[in-house]
């Protein structure tokens, strides 16, 4: 949809505007990917402040040879320069040109010390000013077309999660790692380009390990499986964490389980706008506390996820800023006994003006496998 | 092997003696596993130029909390410190010992701009030094470790590739997505990690795309069927292309076959110590050209291998340098017929003092499957 990156382009020309800058040099490929559609692995784009939606006579994309064919399909309205180094072929534009380029924006969380250099040569009398972060602060408030993906994406992993289940491929006998590739398989079923990021299956005393690998571990009959995984598609990672109990949950088990999930309530109940996002993390971690098992809860309660798989806001007593509608969060409590076991419960969910709309929809009740 | 590492890390310190530099940060991730064997996804690390194997007491690694157990399991010769972020700890540990850390190097071609002020800033008195590509030198010639690790790379893709021919995995009727998922399962079967790269398989006219990302196209009889893929094993990547024909050849698709190969098996040929690396890619070039299919063979003759999929050297017309005995190469030449079909053929090899070693030995026989 040409119209959707060219709006975000407009959206990031306000930016240019406010901070006195002609133009932008966009060097990192999510960024290109998110104002121009643009998924191959080499490209750069100089966004023009002064241009127009539908003019956008100065605003241009370089790719090399490889992708001419795909360039012309993705990004059908800019110009297309073909050359390599992209980035540095930009700048030389801009050097050409520096009278309609005195100040130009560059990401300077992205571009390493040497590379600036070679790019600050290039653009001769244009100055290279630093500008770090401006698509990404875009970038967090999702647009309907992302929401989109980002839906699909977790449906595909709540679809690949009942199949699992539905097809008796949690039994003990079986090992975690087995588990995780009959996980992701389905996912690709249902279709995902991929699994989102190295998914986690844990099972008995390793669910207590928050970030476990799976390994040759035999899932046995009274184990938490702790399963946190997810799909991409259409670049947009999606991520869920469910545990279940292969057979009767113990007292304790049932226990903790139920704090994490009154736990998780509370923190999707936090997710109001202009909430202040460390906020949202104490309302979670004040049920944990409150129990108890404050010291087994370590790490911070969710993350913004869309093109990256952890990307901003941080939902933590490190995070910084407020809640606002149209960001995409997980919100993700754990409680670790470790030598014992663990529980997270994770949702993805898009924060809305009213309530919080739930896009990981495998139920959070308790699962007795 | 700590003493693997060890030795690597006292290679690097040479290389800070001649530059005057009192000790390094490294902060790539690549590079850490390299020079210490932590597989970790946050680790910063200095390597102090007066160290001596064996009494490294000013050699520091960082890591965090995540990582405590496994880098104690990983990196047990080392002070370790637990901190995050990593690489602002080691700053601020360097500037308060400025009169032991004069001048320290940094990786100017890995670290942001804006990345770069926060750690000098943290580094205080001490001077951050742009030492770009030090570790990345000592990569390019491959220990025997390493070789081990890429030789049991590309076995699987050998094995992974002669079980599917074996199991009919090649046939008219499947789509490329499933062969290339196939390809893909059969490479974890035999010990890989993950693949090494997105997985290539194209069929028919799709064989003409270099780069082609299989899709739900149909496999034909009399097709060609393009396979480039490898195996992840130990942090190491292998890189193989084979094509081979669905039934009969014709006799185009015979010429070209026989033409890459010979092609490829010049590339081979001069991969000989001390020759330029312009002069490999024009050896096998030059069999292609003069059979007057320049025009078709796109891209570079090869690349370097080894923790990334594209590491130097790059056996190019853009590349530099000379061919050293212990490089990972790859030497992959192509003839791509718009809209008919392409062939390419790539093994792995190190450069050995005599003949180079081929590490991917799939048959480059003409396979009519």
């Amino acid at each position: 949809m040409p119209e959707t990156h060219a709006h975000r382009r407009h959206a990031l020309r306000d930016q240019l505007r406010e901070r006195d800058l002609d133009a932008m040099l966009v060097t990192d490929l999510l960024n290109i990917r998110y104002l121009t559609g643009f998924t191959g692995s080499n490209a750069a784009l100089v966004v023009h402040a002064a241009d127009e939606p539908g003019t956008e006579s100065r605003t241009v994309f370089c790719t090399d040879g490889r992708y001419l064919i795909q360039a012309g399909a993705q990004v059908p309205d800019l110009e297309r320069v073909i050359e390599r180094p992209s980035d540095l072929a930009l700048a030389e534009r801009i050097g050409a040109d520096a009278a309609g380029h005195r100040r130009v924006g560059f990401e300077s969380q992205h571009v390493t010390v040497d590379g600036r250099d070679v790019l600050a040569a290039a653009a001769g009398e244009a100055e290279l000013v630093r500008a770090p972060g401006l698509v990404e602060q875009l970038r967090l408030i999702k647009d309907e077309t992302e929401i989109d993906a980002l839906r699909m994406a977790c449906a595909a992993a709540d679809r690949a999660l009942a199949d699992l289940i539905a097809h008796g491929g949690l039994r003990p006998g079986r090992t975690e790692l087995e588990v995780a590739r009959e996980l992701e398989t389905r996912m690709l079923d249902h279709g995902a380009a991929g699994p989102s990021f190295e998914t986690i299956v844990a099972a008995g005393a390793n669910s207590a390990v928050p970030h476990h690998r799976p390994t040759d571990a035999v899932l046995a009959a009274g184990d938490f499986v702790k399963m946190d995984f997810g799909a991409l598609v259409d670049g947009y990672h999606s991520d869920m964490t469910r545990t279940v109990v292969l057979g009767k949950a113990a007292d304790w088990q049932r226990e903790i389980y139920e704090l994490v999930r009154a736990s998780q309530a509370a923190g999707r109940a936090a997710l109001a706008v202009d909430t202040d996002v460390k906020a949202v993390d104490t309302a979670a971690r004040k049920v944990i506390e409150d129990a108890g098992y404050g010291e087994q809860f370590l790490h911070g309660l969710g993350h913004g996820v869309g093109l990256e798989i952890h990307e901003a806001p941080a939902l933590s007593q490190r995070g910084d800023g407020r809640i606002g509608a149209g960001m995409a969060v997980t919100v993700e409590p754990g409680v670790y006994l470790a030598g014992q076991g663990g529980v997270r419960i994770e949702d993805t969910l898009v924060v809305r003006p009213s309530t919080p709309e739930l896009l990981t929809l495998t139920t959070k009740e308790l699962v007795e496998v």
